[in-house]
């Protein structure tokens, strides 16, 4: 049998037609046009999914099941997009509306949890019972797999690990608390303070790194330049390192899962982020004497989405 | 079917019989000895239990299976106290000392899971998925209870929200690390900041409640000059329910269970605690439109170690 897993974003949603082992056979996309009524946009998806199995070649009676990632927080149980900020949708009969055009079973979850999915199915989190993927990029976005499912919590408001308070009385968050873990951990903290660097060093290798221009810097830049040995960018990425520790430390102390894979941007930083990751983790983990989670790089990348929405139709 | 409840603690072993709907017929307890061989301890908590059985007049026919609450880090799946630092011990193969004295089933999880799992089946959590029990004592214990049953983590490691660091640069933590909630939410917590109280303020009502003897305030005594209208007393009391409201909004964003529940000494401040906290936790919780936990009083008081520790057996 084959699946659909389809990944609505705040700029478009992808659809792609995926294998029993989680190979993405043929992917499209549509824009996801926002402030449009929901109808027209999971219509929109509904037509690029007939459009995406007819490329295929392949008959509707090959797909066994449709799975969906949204943003913000859903309800499998309800078929329900609860409340999703960024598509301004709020009580949204995500399954209902998507079953007018495909008469499929629809599965959905937040898309953070659909990527620690991918990853536990066809990843880094294989073969194990509880899994966390710490998805580190303009945000700090996560989910939780227990017991080998999505763990999205009662109200479908959990794995928001990007809003545990590691600062109360930190930076500013856009969720209105101060110290939230991805105002320090995200790509857009090492940017951030990339910038703020090169204001008092001009001479940093980040400023040169980015060709004199402040508004070039990335986090790519950051990294690099602490590869280097830049004072500036060792300090941030220092800096960097203790909060994303102390933010694993607090996933391990919770819930202590078998392993935390660490993806987005960021992580491209390979083992000059983990090997010093882990080492502060080490330090600060509770139970010293004892086996904790294995930390490591997501493997999936880019097609976490669509893969681990098309593994909710084959593990449901 | 009747089952025992065994609960190991650092002074005593309370051992209980518990019949199908938790309600203990009969307990006892012995000194736990600490220091001694666990194969010491052991054996005096399995004599316990035969003298409970025979006090009972029942036969060890009619017992269904033994629960353990330890300290520390447990695995039931392998029947071992991992490590329990007030205990001493360090890998001891509970189940199988047990099982040398009594030929029964017999179910271990950790103290504060083995709580959370007694407000689950019989108190303030029962018919829920979901829920998370914060016990505010000497520490904060916390248990998790996740699709009906004691969540310990894969190492057995987890629920260990006590030592969730909020205050990165913060007071320091037997653990070692700096700013763990416990420091800031548990009766401990209450009673150092009512002591630095009344060295600047003796004309405070906590002075006068202690009897001018700051050795003597306890956290009851905090809240009750707090619920006096006292102005030291309510700052100490909105800076507890400060961090209080931000370790439980940590728990919305990262589980989201249905129930919150909070025992403990410092529970028994009662709905002038909980008022305060729910209003706290509404203006920091993540997705304000949406439904989140219900938080409340837990409800088995010191009866929890027991009764859930029967549960064990009754619902494994």
């Amino acid at each position: 049998m084959f699946y659909i897993g389809a990944d609505i974003g705040g700029t478009k949603i992808a659809v792609g037609l995926v294998d029993e082992n989680g190979k993405i056979l043929i992917q499209n996309d549509v824009p996801t046009g926002v402030g449009r009524h929901y109808s027209e946009i999971i219509k929109d998806m509904a037509l690029l999914i007939q459009k995406v199995v007819r490329e295929s070649e392949l008959d509707l009676e090959d797909i066994k099941a449709i799975g969906v990632g949204s943003p913000g927080a859903v309800s499998n149980s309800t078929g329900m997009v609860i409340f999703a900020n960024n598509l301004y949708w709020h009580n949204v009969p995500l399954r209902q509306e998507l079953q007018k055009y495909i008469d499929k079973p629809v599965y959905i979850e937040n898309d953070a949890n659909v990527a620690a999915f991918a990853e536990a199915m066809c990843g880094a989190c294989q073969g194990v019972d509880a899994s966390v993927t710490m998805t580190l990029g303009t945000g700090l976005g996560a989910g939780i797999v227990i017991n080998g499912k999505p763990y999205p919590g009662s109200h479908g408001v959990g794995a928001e690990l990007g809003h545990i308070v590691i600062e109360p009385d930190g930076l500013e968050c856009t969720c209105g608390n101060r110290g939230c873990l991805e105002r320090y951990t995200s790509a857009t903290a090492l940017i951030r303070e990339g910038k703020e660097v090169v204001l008092n060093s001009p001479d940093s290798l980040i400023f040169q790194f980015a060709h004199g221009d402040p508004e070039r810097i990335t986090a790519k830049i950051v990294i690099d330049a602490a590869k280097e040995g830049d004072s500036s960018a060792n300090t941030i990425m220092n800096r960097y390192v203790h909060y994303l520790a102390l933010g694993i430390v607090n996933v391990i102390n919770f819930i202590d899962p078998d392993i935390i894979a660490i993806g987005g941007g960021v992580s491209k930083a390979g083992d000059f982020l983990l090997d010093a990751l882990k080492k502060e983790v080490g330090k600060k983990v509770l139970y010293k004497a004892v086996p904790y989670a294995k930390i490591c790089l997501a493997r999936m990348g880019n097609e976490a989405g669509i893969v681990g929405a098309a593994m909710l139709g084959k593990h449901s």
